[in-house]
């Protein structure tokens, strides 16, 4: 049942259109289909249809992409497909402490903030002082603000030593802050570093390995999204064809081989 | 620091063979390189180097997929790639109930346990008592089967209703189990069919928007992995072409209108 | 040497902007970069740079796909990357005779009529009489006209018998034109029939095989495109996702067994 | 109807197993089902289903890519995906002169020289006098040996200028070789270059961009097979990942601006 401080997604009927919404006491949502008092969907269910005037809408418990696709963006944010791999390579689980530089807009702060749980951390850093606010804005919003540490500045400044789980690292300039990034994992943790680049990734790979990080993977994921009409299935006719590449690896001692063999 | 108990994946140094096991008292983990004496492991650090004898090799603290990836297998399981987009796109949380059809293997039952957190609950129904044994020593040996809840039999038997806020359904014909899926599920649950085939994926899109279900989407993963070396980068020369489709609707009221308009 | 009655493709120095036109006598190009006295191109070299008043371009050699690309169209074209696999799976060459159905634009009527060569043939059928003015008009424009035969009609209604060494099938419904594409095909010939739909290739692979064709293969081609700054390098953000399923056969005689059999 | 020197392609009923062969005098074929009287298939149609003595085969006309996939190989050859897109962007046609280098196992050498024409030529440079003689069989087997000068040698020593409509450079170390290749190539004329790592790419786009070249495309080509079970519609389990990435560049004269401005 939904109650006062809910967030609500609300669907149109063309499954299109959407509007992320607290239902606050008072509050009105503007629409061009009709203004919805908020009020008035306390005590209704989710997956309940209600309507706005001009249109009938669904009432959606909004979902963790639903949350951070409703935010005002400082920067490209992370793509689901990607999000998902991400937080499925670097192991996170409840308990865990997770490093990440920069914050941007909060996104993977948000979803990783909810990933640790209650028993977790989220350490974030950003050197830019208006991307910090307006993320710590989004953080509170979806309601993760207690479990997030932000600090203003880099990352390679940073003195905290040996206490990540993972480290997620997304910044212009991956190759400068990786080794401070490899410091603070503790051993056997987990990096991922976002690439948009083959030259950032080549980059990334030399350094990982002169620092001792095995196992490490390069990954590109593609998500293919197809028209539902069962009469004509289809994929659509567009597609994102690149976002980034994802860079993994593992932090171990005393590794002694640093290039994999590979027949010429 | 490692402790009786916990569970090791050793990586060899050629960063391909890996083993996966227990630190039980008085073990013994034999491999080609020579035998581990697991009490020997106790008190070492995750990420230490150690020596097996012929080889050496790294102790790391296993990720869910090592853990999964460990297991005796009875089904077909489910890939990584498709994995991480299931738990990000069902929005499976802290506290969340989760159903499941079949339990197979026990591999999304035990992804699906860690993701709900103590709080949380899997239901999962399997009709072959084989598999189901199987799988409870599998969910038994990662940590998880106080959440679990297995159930010998179909799920179009079941008789609990409105709780789920999502059902992942994985058998062989989904179509049979559409309908008692769907009425698990509360208002605004997600729901995700596996489909091997397009001709199941046609079917279920059909059923599901007849049961109304909204924001139907079907979705392919696909992951191209890389070839590590930073002097001759590309990816590897064979890829997985295909697994399977994946079908995501959510659970609404009321739905009027049942085929999305498309031009001709 | 460009001469009159050469095409040439003016390409602007920004390497974007291209205009396709014949050298005629008297000719102006008119472009928003000032206007060009075709005549003043006669004695130029291809590969020459020009000034067209307020931009440099250089002259180009127009290449097929170029040709097809500046063709006024009545329907979807054919893409290059499935143009390209269609010419090598169907194996057109010099003096074959080749079948199409339906005209359209005449873009693959053009393809085609290139690689069929002075002693080939193309026979290509179109029902609606104006999509088949323009598709004239387009085939004389690119120069080979006098190797193709067009025809105002259905392919279903042809009276013409094993003459065709390729087949090619683009129709909105491919499923009602494929017993008599195959009957106009010689003893191992090869058709390819254009399916945007899968609903479509289902139908058509079991049709095929109904009437005894062999070496049944269904490709989907994708093509990546990358940004070509070698410092910054990575693929396009957006590509083509979907065009057309392709389906190939080959005409045999005497199939005994219809269904390949497959593990379940 | 078949006759005496007439490539024929037997291809078994199970549509997996094939054979390539010359209809000669006398000749046998040999296989595990059987043993084939060649003269036997003289006058026989392409297209007939004939017996083995344990199995039943059809009697194809082999297409070119039948053809090269017989051949003996020396080296990796282009997987047909690629060659079709490259006979295509490079618009090779009946009468065009192309340079190619190496020659390798003679794949190319062949598909150029059936594209080309008789009134065309290819001349082919390959250093390994060892693969020259092998492909020299191969071409010669193809049917195309009067279309094609072989040269053995580095394709950097060739002292003709001017005179290629389109080159086809595919050597192990690229860069050592575009410099002439370019000089080699008519104004307007297009060039491809194989480049099977991401660094390759990036070093020829650099040296093509030094020297000139326009219109600059970098493509990958992905290609997805189906099982053409109609029931059990779905893509094959594994593919190709990866084979090359394709350059492709027209040669130009006066090029004043060297690189393609890119927002930042």
């Amino acid at each position: 049942m939904i109650e006062y401080g809910d967030n609500v997604l609300i669907l149109l009927e063309d499954e299109e259109t959407k509007y992320f919404s607290e239902v606050k006491k008072g509050g009105i949502l503007k629409t061009h289909f009709g203004n919805l008092i908020m009020d008035s969907l306390v005590g209704k269910e989710f997956g309940e249809r209600i309507n706005l005037g001009l249109r009938d809408a669904y009432l959606i418990k909004p979902s963790m992409i639903d949350g951070v696709f409703s935010l005002k963006r400082s920067t490209q944010i992370v793509y689901p497909k990607d999000m998902a791999f991400i937080l499925l390579t670097l192991d996170i689980k409840p308990g865990d402490v997770v490093y990440e530089a920069g914050t941007g807009t909060g996104v993977m702060t948000s979803v990783f903030s909810r990933q640790v749980g209650e028993s977790g951390k989220v350490i974030s850093y950003e050197k830019r002082s208006d991307f910090l606010e307006k993320a710590k804005k989004n953080v509170r919003r979806l309601g993760f603000i207690e479990r997030v540490t932000f600090v203003a500045g880099e990352i390679a400044e940073c003195e905290i030593r040996e206490s990540a789980d993972a480290f997620f690292l997304d910044v212009p300039e991956p190759s400068a802050s990786l080794e401070t990034s490899i410091t603070i994992l503790k051993g056997s943790g987990r990096i991922c570093v976002i690439c948009p680049t083959v030259n950032q990734v080549q980059e990334t790979i030399g350094i990982l390995r002169s620092l001792g990080i095995i196992d490490i993977q390069v990954w590109e994921i593609m998500a293919r999204n197809y028209k539902t009409n069962p009469e004509r299935f289809r994929p659509e006719d567009r597609m994102v064809g690149h976002t980034t590449y994802l860079v993994f690896g593992i932090k171990a001692e005393g590794r002694k081989f640093n290039v994999k063999r590979e027949s010429p």
